[in-house]
């Protein structure tokens, strides 16, 4: 795997002296101390949706590509005056598709369909609903009509050479059809961010057979690896599955070892903390490069952020909920960026409390929250972070800021559904 | 291909003696007409993420599956008193994973750590912050502490039995999470639906090969197919390329006969009104089943709906703009409901108008808008629907009701994201 690319030594540094960093200082210092790590690869446009631009991206023909006709008519060399329009038609009819090879000379008109070419000699077109009498070849209609009606000018959505899209931007199936109506055939996107998933703990179960000793051995079923696979892979980022590691030393060093060198990223949960058993956090801190990131935030908190053979790893804490929500808020950022697709804002929207709550000032909470049937935002009944359940209930993020000490029924506040974060 | 569900012959009939079809009673008549044309299958959970329930799911374990501490700390038998709590340390450790294999009498304690199962004797947790003193196997530490206090108890989230998820609902990836928790390793859940895209029109070229001589052909690149394939795949049901199809009745006979073998609904865009050239309308009119829709809508209006032995079919508008409207508002929601997921609403969301504009009463709007940086609703400039820059311009949707006459600045609109169509 080519790594060229390489993180600088101290991009998780955050300024010495502060206890709990805000949400905000955490998200810049990303935004500071990452950049792209994957290569470009040019590919046939048809498979570029969910990719990410790595270069801007111009209009190879215009669109529409000609001069053609916006509804079913007649052309003619306009402008016509409002009353007295006689015309001798033409035989022949052109049509989307099957263009007319005659030219069409002044007092003469020819049938023409919706998207034809407009035949040499028609400038205008007027619609078949208006024609006035038909006979003898001759057809009339009342105007009046200026040049160009009920027509479409070549270029007048994109023009050749026009900047359709930077560098960065991840391209969604209505951009697919822009590209191809303005002629591109291949672009140069980002080989997908190859990320790498692993969970530590004594407790972890693999798979649903052991289930009846659950209770005796003291084991959980890993829920967070799967989940985060799955996030990671709707993001557009390709997964690696490294597994569940019993904590220890030797086989999470080699496990660390290998995946550097097969994956851009490592996300591990679990172990994230200080303390004697947070083997991630210690391994790391000994033998790699590590910042305990004390975040004021709830869920959430610990974060370790470190460098592994130049490879970064996020150690996200243990608890699902606290694990999706950390990385929904900063992994999922901080991954776009060395995705090349720069810094991206999940958007959120001003709705209406439908709860009541107190909160302790000074950090930023996230309560799993949905929009009720009045439009308005209510929040899961527990804000215990082992509440997986509470994941499943909502659909969005409800994001409280470090200042404000209460939430009152109908207050306005920031909602940002999950579906913000997929794109 | 099993086609043992069908739809009745009358599902897309609206009811006679209307000239304009509201938005709303074209949803409603689409969500009375259509049910699940698919089959279910079983899966292994870890592949269940994106698809849909075929049947209600219920917890096999609880979650917690066993009661467990919540911090690092003592166990003992609460519970304590405000002053003078000594306990008798014993030795050893309980730690997530490795169960303490003694029993723990009254009037001592033993180290436990976050996740470990309590061990016998033990009903509450004090934490390791808390020890007052220790030595001589003693500790001491200063309550009130209630029986309880700093554990998780067992199916305190969800208990087995538990209703998860009812039939129809789509696997998300903290959905995974939870099922894995509960120790669900097998889920029922619908085959993809199989869509079929078909583009129709003597003027669609198929590659971007050809431009050079796009003008003199009347050609255009077919940017709708690839589109709606791709906006297809991003709702999780299966697309198939049907390809373009010069307007010969013989040909797209043919298209349509093997296609009805092949999918469970076929999409197709171009020839929808009732004109001449209209081909796959006059074709289906004449030889299927075929509903020409006149909604009140812009952009969009025409849709043919109709059956071709037995097998759906929505036939867009040509135009991009109103394929890609009518796509998101009419077919994802009927796709929906024969991809067995019941009628899926998307999220929208009111926020402030950045713009003013007259509207005609009488019929909805659906606006190309993106949110500014004030958080505000902005729209394209031009509302031609041959824009297709507009759809790459846009995040969303402003949906203006039929009684609506102007939008003034400042005033509340209801605004879709493009991500609500996704889920």
């Amino acid at each position: 795997m080519n790594k060229n690319k390489r993180l600088p030594n101290d991009c998780f540094s955050l300024p010495r002296g502060i206890t709990w960093t805000p949400v905000d200082q955490a998200l810049e210092q990303l935004r500071k101390g990452l950049s792209t790590l994957t290569q470009s690869e040019r590919v046939p446009v048809n498979y570029c949706v969910g990719r990410v631009l790595a270069t801007t991206v111009y209009a190879i023909v215009n669109n529409p590509p000609f001069t053609n006709s916006a509804v079913d008519g007649y052309g003619f060399c306009g402008p016509a005056k409002g009353l007295g329009n006689r015309l001798e038609l033409m035989p022949g009819v052109a049509s989307a598709g099957n263009p007319f090879n005659g030219i069409v000379s002044q007092g003469s008109a020819v049938k023409v369909l919706t998207g034809a070419v407009l035949p040499d000699g028609v400038d205008t077109v007027f619609l078949k609903e208006d024609v006035e009498s038909e006979g003898n070849n001759l057809i009339s209609f009342t105007g009046p009509l200026k040049v160009g009606a009920n027509t479409r000018s070549s270029g007048e959505d994109v023009k050749a050479g026009e900047k359709l899209f930077t560098a960065g931007h991840k391209i969604r199936p209505q951009d697919l059809a822009l590209l191809i109506a303005t002629g591109v055939a291949f672009v140069d996107v980002y080989s997908p961010l190859k990320v790498g998933i692993l969970s530590t703990g004594n407790e972890l179960l693999d798979d649903g057979l052991e289930y009846p000793y659950l209770e005796k051995k003291g084991k959980v079923f890993d829920s967070n690896r799967p989940m985060l696979l799955s996030l990671i892979k709707r993001w557009g980022f390709q997964g690696f599955d490294l597994g569940a590691i019993r904590d220890e030393k030797k086989l999470l060093r080699k496990k660390l070892n290998d995946a550097s060198l097969q994956v851009d990223v490592i996300i591990s949960s679990g172990g994230a903390s200080s303390g004697d058993e947070d083997y991630v956090a210690n391994l790391i801190k000994s033998e790699g490069k590590l910042e305990n990131w004390r975040i004021a935030i709830k869920p959430g908190r610990p974060l370790a952020l470190g460098l592994w053979n130049g490879t970064p790893i996020f150690g996200l804490p243990g608890n699902p909920v606290a694990a999706f929500v950390c990385a929904l808020i900063f992994a999922r950022p901080a991954l776009g960026l060395l995705a090349g697709r720069g810094w991206v804002k999940p958007a959120g929207y001003n709705v209406m409390s439908a709860f009541d709550k107190t909160k302790k000032p000074g950090r930023r909470e996230y309560l799993r929250a949905r929009i009720n049937e009045d439009g308005n935002a209510e929040i899961f009944s527990s804000e215990g972070s082992g509440r997986i359940s509470s994941l499943s209930w909502s659909s969005g993020l409800l994001e409280l800021f470090e200042h404000e000490e209460k939430v009152s029924e109908g207050q306005l506040v920031r909602y940002i559904p999950y579906s913000s974060f997929d794109l």
